[in-house]
C-alpha cells in the first residue's frame, strides 16, 4: 500500500462539460508552451542527432495517423498527414533547424525559431494558399517540439487499459482523435468551456469530461482518477469505499443507458400530452443513422460548413447536392433542417478565410449569412444544390446570423431564382421549401416580432445568442465565470422570441447546447418550443425527463424564474426542480 | 484651363463620419501594404545607398516629431520618438536589412523581411516589454518603408495651404497629429466607420470627414476637393457654380457656429420646458475647459484609461488622485461622471495587455470591469484615488461593461472599503458618491430591471451596445452595411432600459455617439433621458435642436418609429422629422 501523503483522497471541483461518469488511469498530456527558453546548448552534435531521431519518430507517427485516418475517415482526410511527412523532410525546414543549432541554440529553441520564422515568411505573403502552409509548418514544428520535450501525442495512445486524459486544454483535433480510441473513458482539462468545440465533440462521442481543474503534481500518470461529468468534479486517490460506490454508479449509468434505449419509438411528450419533437444535430449525411438510432425524428441542424472545410475551393453544386440529398433520403419522411454556410468566426474554412481576411474580432465579423450576402456566387451554388435536393425528402432551409429583414428578403429572392433555374435545367424541386432563420444574435431576438412575419420558422442558437448577449467569447478560458446561459437577460430574450413566434404562428425550435441540457427543458416546455435539436446521444436523456413533466408545473416554474435576479439562483431553482422530478 | 476629361465635376457618395463642410487641396497619403513584393534587385550598392538616405530622412522626421510633440503634449509623450531615433540606428535592424540586400533582395523587401523577422523574435518572447518593442520595430520599419516607397508622412505636412487628406484608412495616431495641423480642413477615406477611434477624434477636432469613398486616379494630389461631412459626399473638379455655392455654405456654417456660441448659458430645454442636461465627454482633466467653453454643464464620461496608456505599470493612487481632483475642481459644482478603467478590447494599454494575453476576440474578452474583478489591486488603487478626489467636487462613479449584479455588489463593497481606508488615513471623502453603470452590453439592457434596483444611475454606451446587439465589430470596415444604430432591436433595448430606469426612479443618461447625433435626439427626449454626454463641440448643435422640440411631438414620433421594421426606414423618418424642425 502506498504510504505517501498524496494517497489521501482528493476531490477537485470544476465545470461539467460533457455528462456521464468515467474511471481510468491518468494519461497526462504535457503541452509545454511553444516558445524559446534561451536554455544553453550542451552539445551541437548531440542536438543534431536528437533532431534526426525526433524527425524519424515524427514520420512514424504521421504514417500511423495517415493509416488509421484512411481506414476511418477516408483517404481525402488522410492526405494532410502524407503531406506533413514530406514537409518534415523539406530542406527549408531541416536546414533552418540545423543552422540554428550550429549557431549555438539548443534543439528546442532551434525548432521554435525555424518554425516561426518560416511561418512568418508564409504569413507575410498574405495569400490563402500560403496561410495554409503556415498552419502546416506550425503543426509540424509543434509535433517535433512535443517529441523532443517528451510530450505525449494523443494519437499514439496504446489500448492496454482504460485511460482518462488530463491536459491543460484539449485541441479539437485531439478530441476528434478520441473518436477512434475507445479506451479513453474521460477527459479532464484546466481550460475550455462547456460550449467549446472540444466539449461539443466530447458530448457527441459520449466521453464524460470536466474542465476548470487546476493542475498540480497530484495528477501523475498512472494514478486512478474518477470523473463526474454531471456534478463537475474529479476524485484522485479514491478510498476503497468511494471507488466501489463510483463503480456502482457507473454500472447504474450503463443500466440507465440500456433503459433509455427502450424509449426509442415512444412519443416524446410531456405527462399531460404536450408534444416536443426531439431532433439531432449533424455535420455530415452519415450522421443521420446515429440520430435515428437514438430515436430522433428529424434533423434540426445540418452544419453544411463541414463540406467546405479542408479544401482550397467551394464544393461544387453536384457535390453539395449529393450530400444534401443523401441526408434527406436517409431521414425521409422526417424533416431535415439544413443550415446554409456558416463560415467565418471561429470556423476554419481556409479559402473563405482568404476572402474575409484577418479580422480583429472574427466573432463580430464577416461570417455566416454575411459572407453569403457578400459572395453571392457561393450562396447561389448552395441554394441550387438545396433546391435540387429538396425533391428527395423533407427539406427546410435555415439562415444563420440573421439580424435584419433585408437579409431574409435577399435570400428568399435568391432561393426563388435558384428554384426557377434548376427547374429550367430539368430537375425536380419540392412544391414548398420552408425558409427559416437562426435566432442567435441579440438583434434578432430583440426584434423577433419584425423577423417572424417573413419566415416559416425560428431556431434559437443558444451558444452564439448567449455569447453575444453577454459579450463573452464562449471559447475564452478566462471568462468562464461570465458565461452564464441562464442569465436573466437570456431568459428575457428567449421569452421575447417565443412570443413573437407564437403571435406569427410559426414553428419554434432550438439547436444550441441548451436544447440538450435537461436543466433548461422545463423552461423550453413553458415557452412552447415545438422542437429541440441536440447531439444525438442526448435525445433519450431529454426524452426521459420530458415524459416526467407537465406543462402547468413548467409554467409555474417559468414565472418563478423570470423574477429572479441572477443566473446562479435560476440554475439552483432548475436543479431543485429536476431533482423533484427524478425516478 | 484644364482640358482633360477628368475636369468634369464628379460627386462620390460615402458615409458621413464627422459633420461639417470642408474645402481644400488633396493631399493623398499612399499606404502601400507593408509586405514583400518579390521585385528583383537592380543594384545592391544603390539599394544600400538608398537605405542610408531613408535612414537619415527618418531620423530627421523623428526629430521634428519629438520637438513638436514636446511643445504640444510634453516631454513624456515625446520620449517614444527619441527612442525610435536610436532604434533606427540599432545594428540589429541595420545589419539585418543590409544582409537581406546582400542576399539579393530589393530594399523594399529587405526592410519588410528584417522588420517582420525581428518583430517575430520579440513576439515569440511573449513578454509585455518585448511586445511593445515588437510594436516599435514595426512602426520604424513602416516609416522606412513609407519613405522609400514615396508615401507621405502626415506629420510632415507644410502649412502653405488648406488641405484635405485622402487616404485608404486613417490610423488613430494620424488623426491625433491632425490636432496640431490647423490647415488640414477635411479627411476622406476609403475605410473606417462612424464610430472608429479616428472618427471620434475627428469629431472632437471638428474636422469634417467622409468615409467609404472608393479611391481612383481622380483623387490626384493638388486637385481641389469639397467634403460634405453631413450629407456624406465629396465633389471633385467642382464647376464654378458648385464651388461658389459650397463656399456660401461654408460661410453659413461659420455663421451658425457663431450663432450657436450665443446659446451658451441658456437653459437646455425643449420648447415645452423639458430639461435635458448636456454634458461633455473628456479624456483628461484639461478637456474640462473645452466642455465649459461649449456650454456643457457637466462631464458625462471621463475616460480614465488614457491615464493608463503608454506606460509600463499602473498609475499610482497619487497620480490618479491628482487627475481626478483636477477635473472635479474645474467642473465644480457641476457633476463629473468618472468611468473606472475600461482597458482591454481595442484599448491598447500594453501592461494590461500583458495581463490579459492574446485573445481571439478582444471585444468579447477580458475587458473593463472584468479586468477590475480579476486584478483587484488595480481596481482598489483607482477606487481609493476616486474616494479621495470626491472631496473636491461632484463625483459620480460609473462601471463599464457590467452584465450582472455580482459585479455591482463587488464594486460597491470595494468602494466602501476604499472610502473607509482613505478616511482612516486622514483624507476627506464626500458624504455620498453615486455609483452607476454603463448600459452597453445587451445583457444589461435586456435585464435592466434587475440592475436598476442596485445602482444610482444608468448611462447608455451606444457604441458597444450597437456592436454587441448586432454582433458587428464597429471597426471592421467590411461590415459598414450591417452596423445600424437605428436597428429596431436597438430601439427596443433603449426602451427597455429607459422603462427600468424610470420604474426604479434613477437617473438615465447616454454617453455613446448617439448622444451627439441630432437624428436620435427626439427619440431620447421621448424616452425621458435626463442627460446626454457628447464630444464638446456637439453640445451647441444638440442644444439648438433640443430647443425646437416638444415632448408630445417626440412621443408621437417614437410611437411611429417603434412599429417600423428596419433601421433605414427609421432613419428616413428621423431625417424627415429633423427637416420639419429646421429654421
Amino acid at each position: 500500500m502506498n504510504s505517501l501523503a498524496s494517497s489521501e483522497q482528493l476531490t477537485v471541483k470544476g465545470l461539467p462539460i460533457s455528462p456521464g461518469l468515467a474511471k481510468g488511469v491518468i494519461l497526462r498530456i504535457h503541452q509545454r508552451p511553444f516558445q524559446q527558453t534561451g536554455a544553453p546548448q550542451v552539445n551541437s552534435e548531440y542536438d543534431k542527432q536528437r533532431f534526426r531521431e525526433a524527425q524519424e519518430k515524427a514520420i512514424e507517427q504521421l504514417k500511423a495517423l495517415a493509416d488509421s485516418t484512411k481506414a476511418t475517415l477516408g483517404p481525402e482526410k488522410a492526405a494532410i498527414f502524407d503531406a506533413h511527412q514530406l514537409m518534415i523532410q523539406d530542406p527549408m525546414l531541416v536546414d533552418a533547424i540545423l543552422a540554428a543549432i550550429m549557431q549555438g541554440q539548443c534543439l528546442e529553441d532551434a525548432v521554435v525559431e525555424a518554425t516561426l520564422s518560416i511561418k512568418a515568411q508564409f504569413d507575410a505573403l498574405d495569400d490563402p494558399y500560403f496561410k495554409e502552409r503556415a498552419a502546416d509548418i506550425l503543426d509540424i514544428g509543434q509535433r517535433l517540439f512535443r517529441i523532443i520535450t517528451g510530450g505525449e501525442d494523443i494519437s499514439q495512445i496504446d489500448d492496454k487499459q482504460d485511460y482518462v486524459i488530463v491536459t491543460d486544454e484539449l485541441a479539437p483535433s485531439d478530441a476528434a482523435v478520441l473518436g477512434i480510441k475507445r479506451n479513453v473513458k474521460g477527459v479532464v482539462t484546466a481550460q475550455g468551456g462547456p460550449t467549446s468545440h472540444s466539449a461539443i465533440l466530447l458530448k457527441a462521442l459520449e466521453i464524460p469530461a470536466v474542465s476548470g481543474i487546476p493542475m498540480d503534481d497530484s495528477f501523475q500518470r498512472g494514478n486512478t482518477i474518477l470523473v463526474d461529468g454531471v456534478g463537475g468534479e474529479v476524485i484522485l486517490f479514491p478510498s476503497r469505499e468511494v471507488e466501489e460506490a463510483f463503480d456502482r454508479r457507473i454500472k447504474a449509468q450503463e443500466e440507465t443507458r440500456l433503459r433509455l434505449k427502450e424509449l426509442k419509438g415512444k412519443p416524446s411528450v410531456t405527462k399531460d400530452g404536450i408534444s416536443v419533437l426531439l431532433f439531432g444535430n449533424i455535420a455530415s449525411p452519415k450522421d443521420t443513422q446515429k440520430v435515428l438510432n437514438f430515436g430522433g425524428t428529424g434533423v434540426g441542424l445540418f452544419r453544411t460548413e463541414f463540406l467546405f472545410m479542408g479544401r482550397s475551393d467551394s464544393p461544387s453544386e453536384e457535390e453539395q447536392f449529393q450530400a444534401y440529398s443523401e441526408a434527406l433520403k436517409s431521414m425521409a419522411p422526417h424533416p431535415v433542417i439544413i443550415r446554409t454556410l456558416d463560415a467565418g468566426g471561429d470556423k476554419d474554412v481556409p479559402y473563405i478565410k482568404g476572402l474575409v481576411g484577418e479580422e480583429a474580432n472574427p466573432f463580430l465579423g464577416l461570417r455566416a449569412i454575411r459572407i453569403c450576402m457578400e459572395y453571392r456566387e457561393i450562396f447561389m451554388t448552395q441554394l441550387r444544390a438545396l433546391a435540387r435536393a429538396s425533391a428527395f425528402g423533407n427539406l427546410k432551409i435555415m439562415l444563420p446570423m440573421v439580424t435584419s429583414l433585408w437579409e431574409i428578403r435577399t435570400a428568399r429572392a435568391m432561393l426563388a431564382e435558384a428554384v426557377l433555374s434548376v427547374k429550367d435545367a430539368g430537375h425536380k424541386v419540392a412544391e414548398n421549401i420552408d425558409l427559416g432563420i437562426m435566432i442567435e444574435v441579440p438583434a434578432a431576438a430583440a426584434s423577433a416580432h419584425v423577423l417572424a412575419k417573413e419566415v416559416d420558422f425560428f431556431s434559437v442558437g443558444t451558444n452564439d445568442l448567449v455569447q453575444y448577449t453577454l459579450a463573452v467569447d464562449r471559447q475564452n478560458p478566462r471568462l468562464l465565470q461570465w458565461y452564464e446561459p441562464f442569465h436573466p437577460a437570456v431568459i428575457a430574450l428567449l421569452e421575447n422570441t417565443a412570443r413573437a413566434a407564437h403571435e406569427a404562428n410559426i414553428e419554434l425550435g432550438m439547436c444550441g447546447e441548451m436544447a440538450g441540457d435537461p436543466l433548461a427543458l422545463p423552461l423550453l416546455v413553458a415557452l412552447g418550443f415545438h422542437e429541440l435539436s441536440m447531439s444525438a446521444p442526448r435525445i433519450p436523456w431529454i426524452q426521459d425527463y420530458l415524459m416526467r413533466l407537465t406543462k402547468d408545473r413548467c409554467l409555474e416554474l417559468f414565472q418563478k424564474v423570470r423574477s429572479m435576479d441572477s443566473g446562479s439562483s435560476i440554475r439552483e431553482e432548475l436543479t431543485r426542480f429536476m431533482e423533484e422530478h427524478q425516478g
